[in-house]
Formats: structure tokens, sequence, C-alpha cells
């Protein structure tokens, strides 16, 4: 079978390799359908980030349950599943409390080669959602928008979840990647009222806009915090999203909160020590983390996408076929695509 | 009038000084009847933090309303209050929000001289908590704890709020001075059925256990750490309650904590600079900074004394009177008190 492959920074190639099998009974086999790649992709396709050479790539797909281990019930062979970059067992402290993301019952090295044909996905009884029908009875649209429930939608409302966004909040996203772009659609589904996107690019402000997004604030640093402050009266913002991970970015976070708000951080963070007394002194909360993508997909966001009520699918505006995997990744890394879709297989 | 003074480190004075007067419409002229010393004054007692020579000092009270600026109509001359330490005005977004601790609209310097007989008080009409009756009309365990209602309980309360535990929660409160013991009150108000309180000194222990708490840790660094662990089956806590402020405590706090939990603190930071990656990667919340002390006296907390759900006055094991001020500090500096109850004027 095929699977996308990391050569050395800036290079990727297709390679063939021997199909998985199921290895434990608690696996599932998959049959990609379609994979994507992310933005966390780039630390390491440009090199700022180490990485094995000829490991394989991508953590987001949708796919076909292709073979299940003995103890996997929920799904089976045939079924159709969002395939999640969190492996949650949904039994362990951290799974109960909603936090699958940090699931402590995880095995080494069972999070990459999304992008190519087949999968061995470990946890597979509770960490898979199960997609009603077939891939054939949805339009594209939705189709995406089910790939978009694998991270980036589940990383936005993370961001949304985690800074705590209640009905009639004043929100800021900075941000305006695909995850900060799904973070303005998670915090108008948990009702907030006004939602400022801190956006530079054109294209980008206008997915903002269409995803809910009131206001839009170009301007960066000290000159975003100073509008930020006028467009809410010097108050400040309930809650922000927090979906870049630089220093820059945290200190406008930190900057721009009501005393008492809390900041949802979804970027990695690019620098371990920060100023916390600051946050103290003005009762600022900080949470997130890695998301929480089976939880949310269940409770809320497989649902919204049903429904009609979300259309996060349309992050990707770039395809490409997995041959193709090269031009996937450097349309990202040129700024070409918000996110780069890549198909796998077609569908039944 | 009377006053207790900050002559040097180590040093404390009555001095006489004119009796304050109404210089806003929103003031009030209180009559001091209880004050106390907090924790946080030791640091400038022990000389580690600086502080201005002959300025006065106390920042909790209890006491009766002597005269009321003309905007005030909330409370008149002859009524009991709480005087908290924080001067909400009840009308900015952070008292809005909850958070009168921050209240945007304070006064420079307007937040002292609480250890004298006459006291001017700031935003009178939102800040201030009337009581019912009159002094007289309570018994001495319960007038003591409306002063604790003054900082010290709402402090603890605002852990164990920050820290988010909610019904059946499994809470750890690090530290055992006044404000973790009410952490403990805390804890159990909002429905923790465990509560593993970390101290060392056997009164302090006996009285943890007297507010509700079910374990008792005497260990702490990495031997504390583990004993945790061991008592939560390795799931570490629901909730944290960090009432020390200390580098240790902080490392401590983030390494109890189950994947999603929250660090209530309360402890003024000793370092500006800490490890937030650590915290990302467990999806470990961090909230805390000044209690919102008259927004829970009206919500919760007096009326939990009034009906004697919660005794937080026991935390004042020594008691003096203001001319005893040196003595008052003393016993709070050698740990002889828990904390020093400083008795003013006479009751009526």
């Amino acid at each position: 079978m095929k699977v996308a492959t990391f050569i050395e920074p800036g290079t990727m190639a297709i390679k063939e390799t021997a199909k998985p099998v199921v290895e434990k009974d608690t696996d599932a086999i998959i049959k990609i359908v379609r994979a994507c790649v992310c933005g966390s992709d780039l630390w390491w396709f440009r090199g700022i980030s180490k990485r094995e050479p000829n490991s394989t790539t991508g953590h987001e797909a949708i796919g076909i349950v292709e073979e299940v281990g003995a103890a996997v019930t929920a799904v089976k062979p045939g079924d159709f599943v969002i395939v999640p970059f969190t492996h949650g067992c949904g039994e362990c402290a951290a799974c109960k409390a909603g936090f699958d993301g940090n699931c402590t019952n995880r095995e080494a090295g069972a999070n990459g080669g999304y992008q190519g044909e087949y999968l061995r996905f470990i946890n597979a009884q509770w960490a898979l959602i199960k997609i009603p029908g077939k891939p054939a009875d949805y339009s594209e649209t939705i189709l995406n928008s089910f790939l978009a429930l694998a991270d980036v939608m589940a990383t936005g409302f993370h961001a949304a979840k985690s800074a705590e966004v209640v009905e009639a909040s004043t929100v800021v996203v900075i941000g305006d990647g695909a995850v900060g772009l799904c973070g303005i659609i998670g915090a108008k589904l948990l009702g907030a009222t006004r939602i400022i996107a801190m956006s530079k690019y054109e294209e980008r402000q206008k997915l903002a806009r269409e995803f809910g997004a009131t206001d839009i604030i170009a301007e960066r640093g000290d000159k975003g915090i100073a509008k930020v402050m006028e467009l809410t009266h010097n108050d400040g913002a309930d809650a922000v999203l927090e979906c870049v991970g630089t220093e820059m970015s945290m200190d406008t976070a930190a900057k721009i909160c009501r005393p008492g708000a809390v900041i949802g951080r979804v970027g990695v963070p690019q620098k371990n020590e920060m100023n916390t007394s600051a946050l103290f002194w003005q009762n600022i909360g900080l949470r997130g983390g890695v998301a929480s993508v089976t939880t949310y997909d269940k409770e809320i966001l497989l649902d919204a996408v049903l429904k009609g009520e979300i259309e996060p699918g349309k992050v990707f505006n770039k395809q490409f076929n997995l041959d193709d995997i090269q031009a996937a990744y450097e349309a990202m890394d040129k700024r070409e695509a918000i996110k780069s879709l890549v198909i796998v297989s077609q569908m039944d």
C-alpha cells in the first residue's frame, strides 16, 4: 500500500509499505478515504522541529473500517468513521473527565500514517466516531466537514471550551489559520454574540465572517491590542482563543482579557516559560492543550455537521491526490492553502 | 483616634491620628469593632517586601457605619457591616463579571488602616456587606466568622471557585495557613466529597479535619506528590487549591492534577515566570488571583455563616487588644497564632 513519508525538511514522498494488521484486540484497520495536512506538520516540514526521516505522516482522516480486533464491537467492517488524531480509551480518569486528548492508555508511536491507504488505529472501541451511512451518501462539502472533525474543528472548539465561552460572551480569536477559523465556529456554537477575529489575510477574513466573526482586526501586537480595547470600550474580552502559540500571541492574549477572563489556548507553545504573575493580578485564567476530539465529536460536533449548522470543511481550499503529497505540503507552506485536503481512495 | 502603624520590619506601634472624614459622595466612615492580621502582612513585617514606614496597616474588619456620603443609600449610620479588603464599585466590567477584587474604579492608597478605630471606606454603596442586627446579637464565634468574611474565607473560597470545584470533586488543598484552611471550607461548600489537605502542623491538621478534610498529607515536595498520587489511584486530583504561592507549591500543584484539572491559586506568586508548557500538555488550567469578597459574601458566604453551616472564625486562635498590636503580629510571625484577632472597640 501507499503511504506519505517524510524524507527530509521540505521533501515528502509516497512509499510502498506492508498493509497494517490488527495487533491487539482493541485495534481496527481503517481504509482511509480522505486525509489532510495540519498546520503543525509545517514545523517539521520547515525543519524548525525534528522528525525522524522515513517516518510516515498525517494524523487526520475519514475512512471505512476494514477489520476490527476481537474486543471491538462499537464499529464493524464497512462502517464509515471519523479517525481522530487522539486515541481515547474512554475509561481512564482523563477520558472520563472529558479530556480524551490526554488519555493515559496510549501506545507510543501509534499516531502517524493517516496520509496513507490503510491505518492501524488503537483504542478503536471508544475513540472512533461512526458516521451514519456511507461516503457516497454525502456531498463533497459535508465530507470535508467530517474530515475537519478529526482534528481542526475539534481543536478550534477546544479553544472555545477552554476559554469558557458562554452565552453572550465577547470573544477574541487570535490566529486565522484553519484552527483559529474553526475557533470562531466553536465560539458561535457556545453562544458568543460578539466574535472579534484577529486576521491579516483577506481570504481568511472572508471565511472568518462566514463562520461568525462580527469584527475583524488586521493589526498585530500593540496596535492590535489597542484596537481590541477600543472595540470593547476598554473592558477587554470575556474569553480569548489563542490559536497560534507564539510569545507575541500569548502576550496579546493576556493584555486583551477583562479581569477574570480565560485564555483558551491550542497553539503549541513556542516558549515554555511565561509571566503568570501578570495573569494572577488580573484573575486571568489559562486553560487549553490537546483537544478532546472524540468527546466533542460525539457530544456536539458531528450532530452540528449533519444538521448543516456548521461547515468547517470550508477550511479546505486546495485539494490533492495522495500521489501529490509534496504539492499538498508546499501549498500550505507557501500559504496558498488554508488547509490542504488529500484524496486517498475513491468512494464507493 | 488610635491606628496601628508600621515603624520598621519587626516593629509596629499604635499612633494617634485625626479621625477620617467623608471625602467623596461614595465614601463611608466605619467605626471598627474587630480587625485582624493577615498572613500577607508578614511579608513586610519580616522585611521580605517593602512597606512605607509610618503607614497605617490592616485590611480586614467588621464595624459600624458612622457616617455616609450623599450617594450611599445601601447602608446607613448604625448598620453593622463586613468591611472587605476589596472595594468593588459593582458597576465596572470586572465587578459585573463577578471579579470585584479587580474593580477598575479603585482609588490609590485607599486600602489600609483597618487596624484602627475609624476607617474611610471607598465605594461604600456596593462593596460593604450589611449584617443583620448589631454585634451584641451574636456569639463570639459568629462575630469571628463575620470577620473572616472580610478576606480570608472569601480568599479560600476564591481558590475553590477558581479551581472549579464541583459536586463530587476530589480536591487537594496546598497550604494550611488560615487561607488554606478556609479553602477546605470552600471546597466542601461547592460539593467536593474528597478533600486532601497538605498540612504539616498538628493543630492545623485538626482544624482541617473539622472544616471537612477527609485526608491529611504531612509530606511536602516529591514525597507529598507521591502520596497524593497513591491516594488518588494515580489519577491525580480534579481540582487543586494552591494557597501558598511559592515555586515549590506551584510545582506540586502542577504535578498532582489529573489531565484537565484546574489549579485555583490565591497565594501571591513568589516568582513571575513559570513553565506553562507542562500545563498545556496535560490540559491543566491555571486560574485565581484576588478574591471577589463582596460577590461571594453576598451570594453565599454570609448566609452560610448565619445558618451555622460554616465556622471560618475558628482560624482565629489568638486574641489581642488594639494596644497590643505588636504582640498580634509577633504571634503570627512565630506561628503561635494561625491568625491573630484584634479587638478594636467594645460592642454596644
